[in-house]
């Protein structure tokens, strides 16, 4: 008989933005898989950059695939948030009681999380009042050492799973692309004034017709000791505590004082 | 001879999630051309929905267009965000002094600011230091009634060109389907936490495959007379102060004080 104190296994829904195939959404799996009953629903396809983007104008498309040993795993027409959606509506007919998001190959940190499809299905988790993580390793290749990003995976869904959390919590995980060994720890931050300042590639076709290609030099402006950029330079994994109200209060406050409506 | 003190008139960026040729955008051009010399930058095709989403894999194009009587105009490829770029980098070749979008067909009161092609092109010109303002009229039809919008941008575009505002200052505007005449006034508000209930529609293709529609249900959990989807209800045009900054302070102090790094 069992323990009516038995708990039961949480359930934990993983997505990613790179896409079903990638290795950092692989690795996430292995890295928590005993924690929970996983559930797997990500992009057919990268979404890198796609932010909060949802599909309205087209159907999507949700099919099973067997990439993961003895995980249920599907792989959807969309994008992250949308995957987020399905997976709540269709997939599972429940809310997880934690999603994840990731390891995304590339950095997420600063302005990144407005931009990025890893984030941005993190923070659609939340509005869902699903609690929420997003991991990413600060190395783009495809062979990347996810070590690392493996094992502060799991100390951060282990803290988790053992501690109360607010339904709508989201964090922000960063980690340096280095051996487990140099890393110093968890630092918890705030998102650094830093961003990409445009710079696009102007080309030709063969028809002589202009064309342009997105680049960008990151710039930091913002020299305070409390940011997850400054975090990750000094060897820290960095977590940000993200929220989905984006009201200004500060303007706010001084709005409501100024303006004579 | 000009006198040394003339001021220089404005530049003013506009640019929308509906596409360039939706009506809203030529009444928003129409409200403020006297205001500042006026550059449209807007994308080629309806992009609602698309959130934060930049476009990565895939180059992009602009195209000038004579749909604005004296007022240079650009449809680009991408999606707003990308808009907001191309038109600094390419376009301008310098920050505006104020960026508009809109005005959209259809509300962005509460949790759509993240999922709004609108709004996210204006965060992106705030990141960037150009203030900006986002417009929505809660009609969604293409005959819809910009009267009392036209009014109301109006009045905001003058008293942010007549005033010294922060250069990441963004507003998000939605103004009421309603006669100027029924319309109470602006009122600052916060985001509201109100969101859509998700519920996918389930299809049968020609061929038996499944396939799903989002659809969903607007539901207000957040009873605050200080919302954006109070004022609205009560015939205000709501007024929310936005920010790029996603750190959740509240949740931060939190963590540092029980989380054992």
């Amino acid at each position: 008989m069992k323990p009516k104190t038995a708990r039961k296994k949480p359930v934990i829904l993983i997505t990613n933005d790179d896409g079903i195939t990638a290795p950092g959404i692989q690795n996430l799996v292995e890295a928590v898989k005993d924690l929970g009953k996983i559930v797997v629903v990500a992009p057919d396809k990268p979404q890198s950059g796609m932010g909060h983007a949802i599909t309205i104008g087209n159907p999507l498309r949700l099919h099973p695939v067997q990439l993961f040993k003895d995980i249920e795993a599907w792989q959807c027409t969309g994008t992250p948030v949308d995957c987020v959606k399905l997976a709540v509506d269709k997939v599972l007919h429940r809310k997880p009681d934690l999603c994840l998001s990731g390891i995304n190959h590339g950095s997420n940190h600063s302005i990144n999380v407005i931009y990025s499809g890893t984030m941005s299905a993190a923070v659609e988790a939340a509005i869902e009042s699903i609690p929420s993580v997003g991991l990413s390793l600060m190395d783009y290749s495809l062979e990347a050492d996810f070590s690392a990003s493996r094992k502060y995976a799991r100390i951060i869904v282990e803290h988790l799973l053992q501690n109360r959390i607010d339904k709508h919590l989201i964090l922000n995980v960063n980690i340096p692309a280095l051996p487990d060994t140099l890393i110093k720890g968890l630092r918890i931050c705030r998102q650094a004034y830093a961003k990409y300042e445009e710079d696009f590639v102007e080309r030709n076709d063969p028809t002589g017709r202009k064309y342009y290609w997105l680049t960008g030099r990151f710039v930091n402006f913002d020299k305070g000791k409390d940011t997850d950029v400054w975090a990750l330079e000094h060897n820290y994994v960095s977590v940000v505590p993200v929220q989905f109200d984006l009201t200004n209060y500060v303007l706010k406050t001084k709005l409501e004082k100024t303006w004579k409506l």
